[in-house]
């Protein structure tokens, strides 16, 4: 039976069950955080070839002959920027191989924009009286943090099932101008894992905003995190830029930091010719140049596009069962009381489950009393505001299945406890 | 007999002779990069073993037990912690250890008091009207061109043997509320050599600047480049600071840049435990962490402060020949006609030349259009502008001794000729 179809006595009985079981789970005394997406020990000791495949007796010159060992190359060795041109789907001459963070260097874009402009005339927006942001939510704590310490004001976009509320992000671009971005994570988004749809990247490409100095932030962090043989598949946005002419309008991200390791791994970046122009003047002022021996290891390492694609394979075996234990256990649970929803991935870092109302801080209570840290209830919204107090982003890369298994099912647990509360209201 | 003692008739014939000399020069094609401090590839063979510091048997895991391979960890690593305070004398609770560059650190400093403040109270320098500099100079040309880019009005300050002027710095900031800020490579000083003298630091460190937010960007790039055996010693500004409590004031960088590998070293900082809490809050927004791969490639080859040592002797020995060539030639060919000033340091990275005055530019002309191309003159001035025309930067440790004895020698006929042209004017 639904839970919303108990009568309050059903209820009654229902919650003093549960919380039986929760409190033999909490007497378990688990200790496990599930707060990030952090990749399992096993996926890093795939990669650790990458630490033979520059070794001291080899050639360290790139393909251009330059010495790696050295200054100079203040956009990356050629070798990488062509593998990492074809990740994020851009021309050669579209692409910057940097240093080891995305986050970093998507960071330093809105800081180079608000400290100097984004190169075409407009204001630096550290001059204006107001900037503002739209953020897709749920959406990355993260990105939404470097808006906040910015005082970047925040707008709330609804996610669906096809990417942000499109009528929304048309209508708010090109009426006001001191909108200046959005942050975007097109593929196997962060946390809903949804891809966003044909239709929604041709409407991105066709933006017209008032702001002339108006990015699009694409962090394809998981384009090619795919968990099963039937991937999602994303519009290449810089094609669909480049015939309508808005090529200026997008920054693309990308990084291995979940492809070898998780903080030493590259990232990059891709863009028009004209901001990439633009971004590399001001980065010579900042550094004579990125990790290029890094650089190096990871192209032997990984070697081509098809190295790449067959690496992502043995990862995706690695994760794809503890994604299965985790909604195998949500579907049991939860399914046939009618509890949350939650969307079924093909790809990415996360499981994103959307609670009845006003129970999402309360299940994150309960499980982090019982010894797992979930990420921060509001945490998938800007100012760590969930309107609803309903969306938990599950992380389950991290711990071991069977510690896996016992965490999701006190999630499940405490998920029909918390809606129990509510309901008895 | 001295150039400037010699008749017009005399100066007409050292002329001619000196013209001949040069176009035989120009007829033998040199094809020479002597602009930027690059280390040369033997330097580079030295380091080589680092590549194999960690290998993909090893265990990965640093002196805490946390996994370097995963995110964690944003102030890096304990025992790179330990190893590079030590370098920058200051305390295990004062150190960041960061990416690859610092030019990119003290940029990064800049940018953050520029848009966030200094964190005590003071507005961001980005709302002020006008922000100014001390820039003693001759100095880093890298430096002032951060300065320009953020807008930043530097003023020159005259460098002398024991350092800036300490007058007029005491004068100008105890004066001057929008004076933020000084550049200052104490230690075999980028390009002079010299290494500023124990007043000198005490004065830094008793320094009583009108701005609240004034710091001292203390860049000690060549702390530990020492190229005699009797090098010269620089006080510990930080433990100056703190006796008199000025240690909020002072952010002191180093790296590894010309210790192991250009572009693939570790940079670092150390300030106040009250500047390193305030900063890590901002990074902590910008980025997970940095690459701890390399930061345990690092330790595990250097090992220690003795490791250090005996890697740095090594390099000394290979660059201390490449000095003596350049001294000697200037020794040989200029100094019998008293033509420029330059000083012999017992370390760090450039010899600097002071050519009489209206010259500098000629020389390095006379030197691109026979085939070596120096860091182009006026680079070592704020805006380039060298206001007696006089100094010219020479970076000896990149180009074998035999090329290095031919440019050298190109360089003395040339200051010859620029010489005698603006005598005979």
């Amino acid at each position: 039976m639904r839970l919303d179809e108990m009568s309050q006595e059903q209820l009654a009985e229902f919650e003093k069950e549960t919380r039986k079981e929760y409190e033999k789970f909490k007497a378990e005394g688990l200790k496990l955080d599930m707060s990030r997406g952090k990749p399992a020990a096993e996926q890093l000791d795939i990669a650790m070839g990458i630490l033979d495949a520059v070794k001291s007796g080899d050639d360290l010159s790139d393909e251009s002959g330059a010495d790696c060992r050295n200054y100079g190359g203040l956009d990356g060795i050629p070798e990488a920027k062509r593998l990492f041109s074809v990740m994020l789907g851009v021309k050669l001459s579209q692409v910057i191989v940097a240093g080891n963070s995305s986050l970093n260097m998507m960071y330093d874009m809105i800081a180079k924009n608000y400290i100097f402009g984004t190169g075409d005339g407009a204001k630096p927006w550290g001059k204006l009286e107001k900037v503002k942001w739209l953020c897709p939510c749920p959406g990355y704590d993260r990105h939404f943090a470097i808006c906040e310490a910015f005082g970047i004001e925040m707008i709330n976009v609804p996610m669906g099932k096809t990417g942000p509320d499109m009528d929304m992000v048309e209508k708010l671009v090109s009426e006001d101008e001191s909108i200046k971005g959005i942050w975007c994570v097109p593929m196997y988004s962060n946390p809903t894992g949804i891809t966003y749809s044909d239709e929604t990247v041709r409407r991105f490409a066709s933006l017209k905003p008032k702001a002339a100095d108006f990015r699009i932030f694409w962090d394809n962090a998981y384009c090619i995190h795919h968990l099963t043989d039937q991937p999602d598949s994303l519009l290449n946005i810089m094609e669909e830029c480049e015939k309508v002419g808005s090529e200026d309008m997008v920054y693309i991200f990308g990084s291995t930091s979940k492809v070898t390791f998780a903080g030493a791994g590259l990232a990059f970046m891709g863009a028009s010719e004209k901001n990439i122009s633009y971004y590399k003047g001001l980065l010579g002022i900042q550094t004579i140049g990125y990790d290029k021996i890094n650089m190096l290891r990871h192209v032997r390492f990984l070697k081509d596009e098809e190295g790449l694609k067959a690496h992502m394979k043995k990862l995706a075996d690695l994760i794809r069962p503890k994604f299965d234990t985790v909604l195998r256990i949500l579907d049991e649970q939860l399914t046939p009381l009618g509890i949350g929803e939650w969307h079924r991935p093909a790809g990415g870092y996360f499981i994103s489950f959307d609670a009845p109302e006003g129970c999402a801080k309360r299940i994150a209570q309960l499980c982090r009393e019982a010894g797992v840290t979930l990420t921060g209830a509001g945490a998938t919204f800007p100012y760590g505001k969930d309107p609803k107090d309903s969306n938990l982003r599950i992380a389950p890369t991290y711990p071991p299945v069977s510690e896996l298994e016992e965490a999701a099912k006190l999630f499940a647990i405490s998920a029909k406890l918390a809606a129990a509360e509510v309901l008895r209201k």
